[in-house]
C-alpha cells in the first residue's frame, strides 16, 4: 500500500478569494502584520499498486482529472510513509 | 518578511465525508485501487516579524484562534522559502 500526499494552489495570477477573506480576518483579529494568504487544498489518497511508480503515475492522473482543475490549479505530490487509517 | 506552510488535517477518529466523497468519486471514475482518501487544508502565510521565531509563534497563535478548529482538526506548520506573489 503506497500513501501520497498531494497539494493543491491556484496558479499564480489567479484570484484567490478565500485567501483574501482570511487574510483580512486575520488582521481584523489583530494580526496586521499578515501580508499575503492563500489557501489550497492538502489530500492524502491510499492506493495498492505493483510498484511506487505506477502509483505516482495513477495518482498523477487523478489529480489530472478529478482532484485538480489544470485551467486555474497546479498540484505537487509527494510519496509518504503509509500507515493504516484507524477509527 | 516570512512565509510558512500551513496544513491541517483532521484528527484521527473524525468522520472525513469530503474524503469519502472523493473517494467514491475516484472509485467509479475506474480508480478502483483507491484505499483511502483524506481531505485537508493547505495555506500559505506571509508576514513581517522580528525573528523567524516570533513568526512561528505568530502563526501558531493564528491557527488556534482562526486558520483550524482544534477541537476536531490538527496543524503542521513548516517554514517555507519567502518568494514575492505576483500578479
Amino acid at each position: 500500500m503506497y500513501r501520497f500526499k498531494i497539494f493543491v494552489t491556484l496558479k499564480k495570477g489567479v484570484l484567490d478569494p478565500q485567501g483574501q477573506a482570511v487574510k483580512k480576518s486575520l488582521q481584523a483579529l489583530g494580526y496586521q502584520e499578515v501580508q499575503e494568504v492563500k489557501v489550497g487544498k492538502y489530500m492524502e489518497v491510499d492506493l495498492e499498486a505493483e510498484s511506487v511508480d505506477v502509483a505516482r503515475e495513477r495518482v498523477k492522473h487523478m489529480c489530472d482529472k478529478l482532484l485538480a482543475n489544470p485551467v486555474i490549479e497546479e498540484y505537487r505530490i509527494e510519496q509518504a510513509e503509509f500507515e493504516p487509517v484507524e477509527g
